[in-house]
């Protein structure tokens, strides 16, 4: 399958982008294969990535079906029904709403009739947007009055949901079903102070979530999205941002990009478009998207005023939240800690105010000489929240945007405004999350986590990197990625990726795809790290593969199974190499996995004549190398 | 420049090499200038690249003259000179000899009539050779009887060589020469026990080199080295390996990747080259490198019993160590530590054993029942390295190859041994380096700095990556640089680098760029994390431009200038952008960077006003919020 899209002459960009979303469904990820895990009931069906493995040819055995058989392996699936063929795709349909009977059967909802926002009744009507209108109606639903409809609330009255069992089989990735012990072999991790179960149950999960330390996005509005959850006792998560620019791309591409992200991993993505088409962009993305999305709601309330900072209010931000929950945005970034004293704080910051929303705020507060206003209508914006289940991601609109600038006293200010304000979301049963960082060394990476699980209460935090160094412009995902990995290990829930493009322009497809792939490295080897129960599998797996020359298992098994094999093939092209029993490094005379499999045949052959020998150099001990003088 | 070489179709691949070798000579890096730093005497002539900085505007200044000026910045350079277009460059010819006054002067040393290895001899005379052999004869210098010639025995006698005052020259960095003090903020570092000076003096490097804790690499037969230092109380520094394959390149095309290594930042370069011209190839490399060159000369031994490890003897590779000795390799890297003991620990790994120099050495071992030569050798080996100031670098034959092998017996078994020889080797004046895994997951990678530190005494840590995960292929350079930041922050000297070809095929010069930037962000995220002092001024000049929007100056001050330029091109390619107050990511009207230059505009002229309002919010507490409910 080709990896990349561009339009042939006779097509549109759209075209070409609608396209290319129903060519990846046909197009499974190689070797691989979305099964099904069946829950408690029927309509719970927790997908997972099934990627099969050959058999072990063994020595003097020309009969195939005799070979060591290698079972297969699951991994955490997030793309949906993109990566399923036997689904029906239809970009115009959306996905099938999945959670639906799971939100009705709780009957604390009520179908809308008019939608609550003025701005979203006026799209609606509006013939300027018809042709972008994505046309389907769906069902809007809000809780009905007193009624509180988070999967905190439920988690806190006792009641495990179908999204938490959902969730507790996920995370298992099927480890249950992995019988080779080797596979299941893993060393023991270091985990902070983290409380990782042996088996995630359902049961821990409505913990977590009734705690505070783990959020599950899902807004009753988009049913489409497959349960996920982001805490610090679970996988650590990676999310994706898009956005169109004013320019360039249209809605079908921004499609793309949502689905290109979920097939390389992306567990929510954010999407930060601007311009003229916000609302009907996101009602597409929201739409087709099997994961939670996320959105910077200020971004549009200031579209909304023109760009003027000074002509924002809590009226039409109010608007604006309630317009994008009950079109199904699971959660908000607000920037609600950027208070009016800490913003003398930044003035001989080396790189001042370096987040948008956290920079539009604090110009708001400075001209009219007035607090924030998404701090002071905090509890409003919890009661919305809380009637659509809207996670808050309270933003950190004062984070560090250089190394020089790295936790200091504007930072942490913030950082422990917005423990205080996850005690008050608590109080409505809202889900919080807090967002981190940004620019710092490492070694003032660690404070940021231990400060973030005292002030905010062990709400799960959501980092931007750390980006570990300001000197690599171009390769920002990497640096940031060292920090991310770090972060993961001690305690970081969720990792927003950064891409090759960072502070130079916008990513392209290619970038998406780097910075996807980087951070799921760096949550992985975070995972590894905290011994996350099953997280060496695919580790065991490949290696496994790799020792016994099995170069098409190794391909499969990797995050990125078309540039190993294209890298591979670079230098070993011809089929036979894919059997060969070395590589191109060293080729047959020097391969050291070769020479090491012939050593551990002397070995077993010569298992008592070794045993005895190695007796006798125990007994020789260093003296044989003075002899040797 | 364009950074690519392609023969045009009247060239041959050698033409094309060499014609890309001189065109980086009369192309430095954009913004960049190779001075010189003079010591103590005028033939110690110490280089750095001085990056100059633009002037910021100053707003309603139309003067250019009077904006505030940006004082240049140095930094590390290792490009000898092929960065300076006022050096004369030919290859055939070679570098200039800087350190053969330096040598000679210390009267220790005699010039060879007849080179001492007979293969070497045999060499010279062999016809077949003769179009690839380089032809001007360099004097082969050779200690006196009974002397010494190692650094590590001048500094224990107390002396202090032109190479460690050219070395503490080097590793401050000019830091000296900053006026700003904005520029020289720095963190404290968590240096985990290192002995990190203020500023690094030569009797300090005299000291580190005394105790082992430190190693200078410099081969009396390879004067055209500029010195540097391989220790945890230093700048970390990278390793870059290269080596043509049995079919593909030509000796010239070997050469260009030395070069192009060396203007990525490569502080040493290993040549594992193999095949029929391993000879003339690394005479030539040799002959053209500013920086130490280190080989593994038991894969050259192998060639010479072809390819039958068990034919290899110590006479083999006594000739084989004399014989590069005498070409100027300034270290080795040498298994002995593979005791035959430690191999049947192997057997039962998951991915025996993949060092190629370990393997074959445990197959040598078990096929003859009998110990290691290396090993039994090893004090005839120090004589060897003694007489010309070859550095050891103990090879890590057992290194874990998986995830799952890490720290285990065989490899710590290992380590011990190589602890043992280090201090053998110490005996004899020789400098000594430890090599390191491997595949190690985060959480166990502090265990083999602090394993290292206590059973190798301290001497320098040379460690592969480590990658801290399995599943990534084709990504490599990545997993392990993740391992490198760490493992580097907790004391590690020098990183060898990954490419991302590793696991499956052969780098080409594009892999070889991507290798060593990652290690160089790798390595400067532990300069930094460690305290390392002026580490941060590069940060700090780039973050400053990042604010001030002086596009030039990001692109000029970052590892990669080219590709800084060419990703912002790609979304801003007009000049006028270039100078543009924001960016492509936001556009103007969203930008925080210049929203935020504006907050502190109103900070600035509002000061007196912000601070009483503070003082009043300061008063109204937490209460303002729940008045506003």
């Amino acid at each position: 399958m080709s990896e990349n899209t561009k339009p042939t002459s006779s097509q549109t960009a759209q075209e070409s982008a609608r396209d290319f979303i129903y060519s990846l469904s046909s197009n499974p990820l190689p070797g691989s294969e979305r099964i099904y895990v069946q829950g408690s009931r029927a309509d719970i069906q927790v997908p997972m990535r099934k990627i099969s493995c050959n058999p072990t040819p063994i020595a003097d055995e020309k009969d195939a079906s005799n070979w060591e058989q290698n079972e297969p392996i699951y991994v955490y699936e997030t793309a949906g029904a993109y990566s399923d063929p036997n689904k029906h795709i239809d970009v115009t349909e959306g996905l099938e709403p999945l959670r639906e009977g799971w939100i009705t059967e709780r009957g604390d909802t009520e179908v809308l009739d008019v939608l609550s926002s003025e701005y979203a009744r006026l799209q609606q009507i509006d013939i300027r947007g018809e042709a972008k209108r994505f046309q389907k109606r769906v069902r809007i639903r809000k809780a009905l009055k007193s009624k509180c409809v988070t999967q905190m609330h439920y988690a806190r009255k006792g009641i495990i949901t179908p999204e938490m069992e959902f969730i507790a089989i996920r995370e298992n990735q099927n480890l249950e079903a992995i019988k080779s012990e080797l596979l299941r072999k893993q060393h023991p991790g270091e985990s902070f102070g983290a409380n990782i179960p042996e088996k995630i149950t359902a049961e821990f999960v409505r913990t977590e979530v009734a705690e505070g330390r783990a959020i599950i996005p899902s807004n009753i509005n988009h049913p489409e999205s497959e349960p996920m959850i982001i805490g610090r006792n679970f996988l650590v998560k990676v999310n994706s941002n898009i956005g169109n620019s004013a320019v360039t791309s249209s809605i079908e591409e921004e499609v793309e990009k949502l689905v290109w992200s979920t097939r390389w991993g992306a567990d929510t993505l954010m999407d930060l478009s601007t311009g003229d088409d916000i609302h009907q962009t996101r009602e597409w993305i929201i739409r087709n998207s099997p994961i939670p999305i996320g959105t910077v709601p200020i971004y549009q309330a200031l579209e909304k005023v023109d760009g003027i900072t000074e002509n924002l209010s809590w009226e039409v931000i109010k608007d604006t939240l309630i317009e994008q929950a009950e079109q199904g945005v699971d959660y908000f970034t607000v920037h609600a800690g950027v208070l009016l004293e800490y913003v003398p704080m930044t003035a001989n910051r080396l790189t001042g105010i370096v987040s948008r929303g956290g920079s539009i705020m604090a110009k708001w507060c400075l001209f009219h000489h007035q607090e924030n206003f998404l701090y002071t209508h905090f509890r409003e914006i919890c009661e919305i929240c809380a009637a659509y289940d809207v996670a808050l991601s309270l933003g950190d609109g004062l984070r560090p945007g250089s190394i020089m600038d790295s936790n200091d006293e504007a930072q942490f200010s913030e950082l422990r405004t917005l423990g205080e304000l996850t005690k008050i979301a608590w109080e409505y049963d809202v889900q919080v999350m807090i967002e981190g960082p940004g620019h710092v060394p490492m070694q003032r990476i660690q404070e940021n986590m231990t400060e973030e699980l005292e002030h905010c209460h062990e709400a799960p935090f959501y980092t931007l990197g750390p980006l570990t160094q300001d000197i690599a412009p171009g390769y920002d995902h990497f640096t940031s990625g060292i920090g991310a990995a770090q972060i993961g290990w001690y305690g970081c829930a969720m990792l927003c990726y950064v891409t090759p493009k960072e502070h130079l322009g916008l990513p392209n497809k290619e970038d998406v795809k780097d910075g996807l792939i980087t951070y799921k490295i760096a949550a992985h080897a975070a995972d590894l790290a905290k011994g996350f129960p099953g997280a060496q599998v695919r580790d065991n797996a490949l290696s496994k593969a790799r020792f016994e020359f099995c170069w098409e298992d190794q391909f499969n098994l990797s995050l990125d199974p078309y540039r190993a094999r294209e890298f591979h093939d670079e230098t070993m092209p011809a089929p036979a190499a894919k059997v060969a029993h070395f590589c191109s490094m060293c080729g047959p005379k020097f391969c050291s996995m070769k020479i090491s499999q012939e050593v551990k045949e002397y070995a077993d052959i010569k298992a008592h004549g070794m045993k005895e020998m190695s007796g006798k150099f125990e007994e020789l001990g260093s003296s044989l190398y003075h002899a040797s003088n």
